[in-house]
């Protein structure tokens, strides 16, 4: 049967193929009395073979893809299966209780996790870890449940899940991964913002789509207009694949614009730049036109590892992404790190409202040793290009002042030896907290630029989680007084000859782009996927006629007033 | 040995007692064997025997000091420790499995417990809720463990605790309990807030003092400098009995504004209003010279009990503070619950990020059966003296339009009913969220009134949890962000000829208020017990100095700067 899911748009484009199910089994069991510990044990030992033949396969596949590094974890899971002493354990457990499979195996690897993870020593932590996913493996087996493992895809899938964490997404291979949905998750969530940067079609918070939708269901997941049609009828599908051909004569087109710098109509340039996670990003910024690199998200260099990048390490990253932009500009941001992305490695207590607690620069003022390698990594790395550093979450001046002669430290330190650091790097700060925005004109005389962070900003600004459903409706890019925030900030750069940029979802907005035209914003920055569709709009807008459409917007007293006004005006 | 710890000044005073710790008691055991059922057995019969006595007890105090209501709980729970079937299941497996009666009992409990929790019956989940708590009871006597008991307090005490829920501080009774001290909080967590408005004096986030003081200690609470003085010399104990003398001289002072109006040195008028949380409160509010009710908190209506309150409690309530305000105005905000506060019976999902979550308004809009309830008592109170009603946590001017939409339909029901409302009630909103401060000058054609809520605006303006201590250095009311902010909303109810007031805690703080007269604030809404201080200090300030004063407030950069700024001309 025919059924459309509503949800939310969270990276444009269509996708059809067969359902995957990326879900968190169910492995629950009941403790049963057995009659023959023989059969159960050989019942157990059939599980661990298959949990090893799986294992095996997934270590070939990672070695293959991923590296030794990332196939040593399933050697780790390998040496777990091949444990003696645990595996007799189990079955004397199964024995001497005279108790199923699952309750022995659950018990007695239970007891090994507990007791290393009580030990203060990273190693045994670790091997605790190996050992409950191995448990969780052989469990799935026992009950004949099935573990979905997105790294072994091999034909063209959607991938439907609850969630998707950022780590799933990095797993996903776009050969295969011809989109996703979700139950959970808005425009802003880390899964939809992977997903536009890896050009993956996805609907998110359709609420349902992980109950509704079975493993090879026919799924079209339209990221245009947030439906997911599961097991449509011959001519949807037909409907589809003809905007999917259309979609493709579009990019064609827009691709023409790839050399071109970006002006209005009446000649006014502005910047396109792209926001990345890593250096690998870089070949699709300038296959997609980029003018630079308007937010370099380093966290990610921090993530999926178990203690902080070397000084060496970062380096590296950001020598690596300076040469590839050839001298463009690169805005990197340090790191960003708490609210919803976590470090586990770090052991922050977990807090009330993460979104309004301890993270960003205000965990780097206090991990100072942190902050600083990260410091000198970024004007060592200064050489090799174009650099400019933004710090993050900055509220007041006081915090924007104390990172900045943390950097200024760094970098006396580095030329007294002999270490070559870029003269004149532009130092500047992400406006995403309502106070700054508010005192803009006096952050003005201090910093170098602003960049404007939009998720974060209308988030506070309307005291609404951009990742909680239930207040969904308050998360309103054009909201007049988000509007007029965004006037201050870029009034305050360019009253003290400084530039403005954004480096939210906003600036890659079709609605919200003529508005920030007319506002005199700088510099844009957005997936790069976006990139050339912007140009495409800003050569047909008048700088003058935008200007005049800001300012009636600034004027009105909802978004729908404003929404109307775009549609009215320029659509 | 006498020590101090330094906290955060939460409600001033002083306060010199012995401790009395309101610490959850370790209740923490370990299965062992016993070799003697019957010994076991009569240990337990023991333990049930004290438990009994000490509920006894309590029912009797609860019922002199509560009345019958809250006397019923504990007729419940001696009801539990006298049911055959559960003791006697408790005995059989002390006899069967030849274990401590600790682990019998709370196996026992544990089993009854979850079972009544499982059907889906509000009666049997109450009676898992007593048998938990009495099993606590019963457990601590065989632990020799003392349950706090603050309800039994009859002796003049200063309460140790690691934090105090909104329901520990409401059980204080103010004829003992002298002062407390908490291990977290600050200025603005609950605890805090009704510390103030019970004038006990408190010092909170110590962050050690439940490890630090035992019962017995004699403690000094410092409410003013933030400070416990554990078991302090006899020359400490002699200097902090002079400062209460001096206190107590100055209120006698402060006591004799009482009966005037609060004007400025130079004539001009503002009004000093209360914060206030129930009925009971107005007495204090009139015993301070409160020229009306500022801020109404609806939320205790409906805490504290397993339903929501009907319309005609509601009604009774709202009508007794009109009444004894005999035609002052009463300002009441209509429910703000969720973020800190909730209602276990409305059964709201938990969320990541609350004090950005589904609250307030945002649930009202919702819950239309709820919120138009409250709105028809509302509307039949105010026919008994000088209502006006506020809806918090509004952020769009959509949210404002439907929240009235809904109080003019009820009132129009109400009138064809025959039912008296009175003419032109005053419709107004707190400005808590930056969205709606930056908009205020369009809120202002549409609203009555303002009144500026500090706690949250700060919070969000700073994106910064009040209630989270890592980030407590950003909790900064008078961080020029702040000031212009308040500015926007004081200037643009003026300019659309209504008036502003202010709620938060800012309204009664000496460095804030020469400011808040300079911006020209209206209302000043506070503790009761903050009010005739407020008065005292007005009189010597003159209002166009003020003027002058803020305006140079507002062009400085950090908070610093500002208190440097009011210290140097007003302190």
């Amino acid at each position: 049967m025919s059924t459309i899911l509503k949800g939310i748009a969270a990276s444009s484009g269509i996708a059809i193929g067969k359902a995957y199910r990326l879900v968190e089994p169910d492995l629950s069991f009941s403790k049963t009395a057995i009659s023959n510990a023989d059969d159960e044990i050989s019942r157990f030992q059939k599980a661990i073979n298959s949990a090893k033949a799986d294992l095996e396969i997934i270590r070939e596949k990672a070695l293959a893809d991923l590296g030794e590094d990332k196939a040593a974890i399933f050697d780790a899971h390998l040496l777990v299966l091949s444990d003696p002493e645990l595996l007799s354990s189990i079955e004397e457990k199964i024995n001497t209780d005279m108790t199923n499979a699952e309750t022995a195996l659950k018990e007695t690897t239970d007891m090994f996790v507990s007791m290393f993870e009580q030990l203060d020593n990273e190693y045994m932590k670790e091997r605790a870890a190996d050992i409950k996913d191995v448990s969780k493996r052989v469990l799935a087996h026992l009950l004949g449940v099935k573990i979905p493992n997105p790294g072994l895809i091999a034909e063209e899938v959607v991938i439907i899940a609850e969630d998707l964490t950022p780590s799933d997404t990095a797993q996903l291979n776009k050969q295969f991964v011809k989109g996703f949905t979700t139950d959970i998750g808005g425009r802003t969530s880390h899964s939809a913002i992977m997903a536009r940067s890896m050009e993956i079609p996805a609907v998110v918070g359709t609420k349902s789509a992980s109950s509704s939708i079975e493993n090879g269901d026919i799924v079209i997941v339209d990221g245009l207009h947030g439906e997911v049609h599961i097991n449509p009828t011959p001519e949807i599908i037909k409907k589809y694949e003809d905007d999917l051909r259309n979609l493709e004569l579009q990019k064609a087109e827009w691709a023409l614009l790839k050399d071109e710098a970006t002006k209005t109509r009446d000649g006014k340039h502005v910047e396109l730049a792209a926001n990345i996670g890593s250096p690998q990003d870089v070949d699709n910024v300038l296959a997609n036109g980029g003018e630079g690199v308007g937010l370099y998200r380093t966290e990610f260099l921090y993530m999926e590892r178990s203690q902080l990048p070397t000084e060496d390490e970062q380096f590296e990253a950001y020598k690596s992404v300076l040469e590839k932009m050839k001298g463009k500009p690169v805005v990197v941001r340090t790191l960003d790190i708490g609210g919803d992305k976590q470090l586990p490695y770090l052991n922050l207590p977990s807090e009330m409202n993460p979104f309004l607690g301890f993270r960003a620069i205000r965990l780097c003022l206090e991990e100072q040793e942190m902050f600083r390698t990260q410091l000198r990594a970024l004007l060592r790395a200064s050489a090799f290009g174009n650099l400019k550093i933004m710090f993050p979450m900055i509220a007041t001046i006081d915090e924007f002042r104390a990172a900045k002669a943390l950097l200024e430290e760094e970098k006396a330190t580095l030329l007294e030896n002999g270490v070559e650091v870029a003269d004149g790097i532009e130092i500047g700060i992400m406006v995403e907290i309502p106070s700054t925005a508010v005192l803009a004109d006096q952050f003005a005389k201090e910093v170098d630029f602003f960049s404007i962070g939009t998720n974060d900003l209308i988030q506070y600004t309307m005291a609404a989680d951009r990742m909680n459903e239930r207040v969904s409706y308050l998360y309103q890019p054009y909201n007049p007084a988000i509007l007029r925030l965004v006037k201050m900030v870029i009034d305050a750069a360019h009253k003290e000859g400084k530039w403005a940029g954004m480096c939210g979802e906003m600036a890659g907005d079709e609605i919200a782009i003529p508005i920030l035209l007319g506002l005199g914003l700088n510099e844009f920055s957005m997936s790069a996927s976006s990139i050339l569709k912007a140009r495409s709009l800003i050569k047909k807008l008048d700088q003058n006629e935008m200007k005049q459409l800001a300012e009636d917007a600034l004027r009105l007293q909802t978004v729908n007033e404003v929404m109307e006004l775009i549609h009215n005006k320029i659509m």
